[in-house]
């Protein structure tokens, strides 16, 4: 029996399609066993010794003579900063200049790693830098919202190998953000709490989609999954914008960061996936009832003409199940 | 020089990222080439012969002893009309049961044909069996909305070669259909005008995103194109469901769906793709200032994180250049 279920902090519905659901297991997907990775690749422009195969640095914390993690603008940017700033509207074709920030950001010297095999303190120091970028972008004049993000393998939309994470920052603020904090607000207004405060209350409670919990963290498959082992992490502590994350939250954040992307690797092969921080619109505030946090999507799944027609999912596996199956893996 | 652009129907931005932007053979996905198809399979469970396959039958087109389309129930369907109509609602979770309609629309009896290879007659049976199926399931209680879509090939989200379309009807509004009602509901009454309709006309007089024009339709690459080869059909006559489609729209709808795909078909060598057709939901009305059209979508791009975290589009071609290549394909 199937079951229809609503994300109410995004208003999307998913069906649970428990008629054609599949076991965990099934969503392993073998892959042809590729060499290993060298940890060093001569043409890899992340690669240390390379660094002038990237367009300008915009931030790196270094050791001594060598990098650790490395942020430098996009050479095949979407969006960029010498843009002016420029906004046409001729009837119903509203349009602007491409102007914003696209910048990748290095996550290690070595080629032949993943944050599953990092150690906690080196994922910290992505998390940093993620931190460091965010609030730096943050100020510059006309940037609206900014998207931390990961694509990680070819079917989430990379092909460089080179562990690596982006950051785009919009002149304008998505409408999808317009929708969760439209969200957000309504339920605030109707009960004086945050929608996600009150999601992890209940969800700590039911414990049942709860994958990894640490000091200041949870991480949790939702109630409406919107495909196979869609997984969310939450600060427990209210907080509208990821750029507030203190020091001994970026340690434990690195930390179930870790503990939970490698639940995909160790449980189902080191499945493709995309993980995308979800704060606050950099001019906006809502202190009270928006709360940052990050989304990972495996992508074990493809999305058809359903639901490019409706904006509705079909997923078929049960998000209990999909959590129980996370939290059971041993993580190496 | 990048551009951002809004597809006010949708609400959508989209950035064209003419930076990196491609020309449009170069998304032409040069395929193994793969044996032909036979025009019948013994195993296929949509071709004649093997119809005790499929589940019951919900309508067919016939002609002497032989169906020419014929609509299914779907074996592996996400929802069920068998199953009660039940909504739950527990503080935040907001559930319901899998009521609802799954068919499949088997286009044709041969196994190894496909639109831009079918006779308009043909396809125009297509089309009578869609709204057949519409306007029988639209008087379903507690039906909602009704959305009929187009898989095809493997990235599109299909499996099967036979040609075949899809029906599922929700017992909700899909909140995407909201989001679009609102917005021509804004439209209508600030202008008294339907926005499909002003759309519409601006593409007329524009030109240059349009790809075929008949009688009563029009097929154009939308301004704010989501991803390359983006296209959408609207009928020129205002009209907000499908069901209202009439006789000798249906023949011209045929035709110019025909045409349309044909160019992906003929000029970017048959990529996958999904359309969906864009309708009222069944129980409201919308007549003023609503407006059904068919979406298509080719599959020759990867939504990725940038996407899945913002909502947003990065469309690395540019939807002029798009629609003249189109345009200019000689359909064989």
């Amino acid at each position: 029996m199937s079951e229809l279920r609503c994300n109410l902090i995004s208003r999307e519905w998913v069906i649970i399609a428990t008629e054609r659901a599949k076991r965990p297991h099934d969503f392993i997907k073998t892959k042809n066993k590729a060499e290993p990775l060298p940890n060093y690749k001569n043409d890899c422009p992340f690669c240390p010794g390379n660094e002038k195969l990237t367009p300008s640095e915009t931030f790196a914390l270094r050791e001594k003579n060598s990098w650790k993690v490395r942020a430098v603008n996009n050479k095949f940017g979407a969006l960029a900063q010498d843009e002016p700033l420029v906004r046409k509207i001729q009837g119903l074709y509203s349009s602007m200049s491409g102007f914003g920030i696209a910048e990748v950001i290095i996550e290690n010297p070595k080629h032949n790693t993943c944050l599953p095999l990092m150690d906690i303190k080196e994922i910290e120091e992505v998390v940093r830098v993620y931190k460091i970028r965010y609030t730096e972008v943050e100020k510059i004049k006309g940037i609206e919202s900014i998207i931390i993000f990961k694509n990680h393998g070819p079917s989430a939309g990379t092909s460089l190998e080179h562990p690596h994470s982006q950051l785009i920052a919009t002149p304008i603020v998505p409408p999808q953000s317009r929708s969760r904090i439209e969200q957000a607000v309504t339920y605030f207004d109707l009960t004086g709490q945050c929608i996600f405060c009150r999601t992890l209350s209940d969800e700590l409670n039911a414990k049942e989609r709860i994958i990894v919990e640490t000091e200041n963290f949870v991480s949790f498959v939702p109630f409406a999954a919107l495909s196979p082992f869609h997984m969310w992490i939450f600060p427990k502590r209210h907080s509208s914008s990821f750029a507030d994350i203190n020091e001994g939250e970026i340690r434990d954040f690195a930390k179930i960061l870790k503990e939970t992307v490698s639940r995909l690797y160790y449980g189902l092969d080191n499945p493709d996936y995309n993980y995308t921080i979800r704060s606050m619109p950099v001019n906006e505030n809502g202190k009270e009832y928006y709360h940052w946090y990050l989304s990972i999507i495996p992508r074990v799944s493809q999305p058809a003409g359903f639901e490019l027609g409706s904006g509705m999912f079909i997923n078929t596996a049960l998000p209990e199940e999909s959590a129980k199956f996370l939290r059971e893996v041993k993580p190496a």
